[in-house]
């Protein structure tokens, strides 16, 4: 399991509470990572909308604000729509009755699990992260 | 992300469709893994109470029916108490108000959704997992 999820609310949180644009190296130094790293989750972020670049100034801003910002969202643009929650193993027995059906199953089973964990981080901004604190 | 989750239902449903204990071969083939790995998740099973290896008798059978095992148990079972559904990023810059911050809220929200996803779990057996074939 990568840690792509939480770092990305760690920049967005990050960025909501700077009245300025920051640099990819002052977000490095707040999620004691390196620059490369958070380029990589920035990148995401800008094609997903959350952040901007603004032409003219260097570093990254939130492009809505933090209360319109869902978690349940923001999961779903970092792990894929094909992902669930739990890997599925592949390459099961096809000869055997449960390993030819178990993958479906799992499948059907999952998704709807994957639904309610994204309803369950919609109820949740990164306004509501600042509000943890 | 490991697949133990889903290999563990693999194994609990194949019991259940199971007259006679099988082997951890014969649990193997079914999953197109090895003895070994099927033996390490079956230490877990048997640790948790789901299955059993009866005297004198090779190979497991399921402890208790297939309608009684639900997923959110087995959920808890396999991923530890501490694991959450997303991994948090640690060391974070302590002299950050966010680096100070994050790992906090968002263990306090992650256990709110680790909540949810048991709960859901909880709703389908391995029943349900047959029911869904």
């Amino acid at each position: 399991m990568n840690t792509q999820f939480s770092v990305s609310i760690h920049i967005l949180t990050l960025l909501a509470t700077e009245k300025e644009p920051v640099s990819s190296q002052y977000i490095a130094d707040s999620i004691n990572s390196n620059a490369t790293l958070v380029r990589k989750i920035c990148r995401y972020l800008r094609d997903g909308h959350y952040i901007q670049s603004s032409q003219g100034i260097s570093g990254y801003s939130l492009s809505s604000s933090a209360n319109e910002i869902h978690l349940g969202d923001l999961y779903q643009l970092i792990f894929s729509e094909t992902m669930h929650f739990a890997k599925i193993h592949k390459d099961t027995n096809q000869h055997c009755h449960v390993g030819k059906n178990i993958s479906h199953a799992l499948d059907e089973i999952y998704s709807e699990v994957d639904t309610t964990i994204i309803n369950k981080l919609n109820t949740y901004t990164i306004q509501s992260v600042i509000d943890h604190f």
